[in-house]
């Protein structure tokens, strides 16, 4: 059923975890992926947290993961300005996470907003009108909007929250500007840097996520199978109902979990003993 | 020049102040527009001051005005809902004064966010993350939206601040709803309320602003006759390319107020001893 799979690309919110609750399952089937010895990168949108902060996240609810697989937009972002306009002055919107990949990347940082000649969106949980000013003031000044992702909404410890579409819709409406560049899914920059982590191909690996808008439609665009899982923004409804349908839906990643220990059953039940 | 002026209509930002900052010859305009027996409303589109509020601050600049005086958009917009959904319960995304135009108009606030049925935004400069959210969740619940004013930016104490455009932004991007109704200027929600203020006809009064997009254009809509100051957002190149030009265009009020000084005289020199 999962047969080739040999690298899984595995979202967070909604996924493994909801807001500061593990999502039941999670790390049983991660730990199932790893006693297959199979890949595993968790990729996810979230521009506001570094990898470390990612990474103490995960082991709180019993999963470890190594730096390498964790590919987040915060990263990727900084790794691209790096790449594409190496001496550029940036000036953040955004959670201490972001600020972190990007010292780590060795991103330069204006000290001003009107130095900047790129203005970086993430998801901001600790934004002030100050904070969005500034950033007004960068764009009004000529630089460019890079956003880590633009999703609207994501689930948290009591409800939907708003996502970085919040802040980029402040910036863009008050300045008439549009965004240059996004990065995160259904962006290939985000599979282009999972696969890389990986080392492996695309038809070898798949894509699990609770998002169609993001998940599943980088795995049609990627040519990476796909799996939905139920646990975080999409009914099942909305799942059987839409025009990119997931390989697989499941509940959670509990399904996972029982795919797996299935195969092992069935693999050890098919070996010469 | 100024003849049949009966009565003034006189923005606030970038006309009578910027910031903390009164503008020269505004205190000395308005008080000879008194002197003349001639009518005054300052017409803000600010929906996070109260008028209390506005007193306070015009007062310590040496301009007296009495509460009818002083038409900003809170006032505007609570009358608004109060006139036409008197069983409402809003939400309020916005500072302090907001809340006081509603309290004082009676108006119903709803204790959560999923329970209005509609969300006003102005200008909020104590904005943090947890009130985007509290607004995007009434939206997401049903709430229609109602903005104050679409400003995109107001002068400041030290250059250009974001304005209410990016708090509605916000909203709307990460939503996908869009405003229901705009209070604010250039509509004739304001002019009304201005003329009503003074008890006289549009073509009795001069609209006197900073600002082509608001101030400028109500007048046209409205029938009330223009005067462009350039002690705001607007310098001259702008004013002259204008294809809506103002009737009159000047430096600051204190031009006003050398012209109200030469009525004065002529009046005095034809006027038999």
């Amino acid at each position: 059923m999962l047969e080739n799979a040999d690298g899984y690309i595995i979202d967070l919110d909604g996924t493994v975890y909801r807001g500061r609750q593990a999502i039941d399952g999670a790390a049983e089937a991660i730990e199932a992926i790893r006693l297959k010895k199979k890949k595993v990168v968790f990729l996810s949108n979230r521009g506001n947290y570094s990898r470390k902060m990612c990474q103490m996240k995960l082991k709180a609810m019993g999963i470890e993961a190594s730096e390498r697989e964790i590919v987040l937009t915060s990263t990727v972002t900084a790794e691209y300005l790096k790449r594409t306009d190496p001496l550029c002055k940036a000036w953040l919107l955004g959670d201490e996470g972001l600020r972190e990949e990007f010292l780590s990347h060795g991103v330069g940082l204006a000290d001003r907003p009107e130095e900047a000649n790129w203005l970086v969106i993430t998801l901001f949980e600790k934004l002030t009108y100050a904070d969005l000013n500034s950033a007004f003031r960068a764009v009004r000044h000529g630089a460019k909007i890079i956003a880590t992702n633009e999703d609207k909404t994501f689930p948290g410890d009591d409800g939907d929250f708003i996502d970085v579409a919040g802040m980029i819709g402040a910036i863009v409406h008050a300045t008439g500007e549009s965004v240059s560049v996004v990065i995160g899914k259904p962006s290939t920059f985000m599979s282009d840097a999972a696969l890389a982590a990986m080392d492996l191909s695309a038809e070898r690996c798949l894509i699990i996520g609770d998002s169609l808008a993001s998940d599943i439609a980088l795995g049609k665009r990627s040519g990476i199978r796909t799996a939905l899982v139920l646990s975080g923004s999409t009914s099942r409804e909305q799942a059987e109902a839409a025009t990119e349908r997931p390989d697989f839906i499941w509940e959670s990643l509990l399904d996972l979990r029982s795919i797996l220990a299935e195969e092992e059953m069935d693999c050890q039940l098919s070996s010469p003993s």
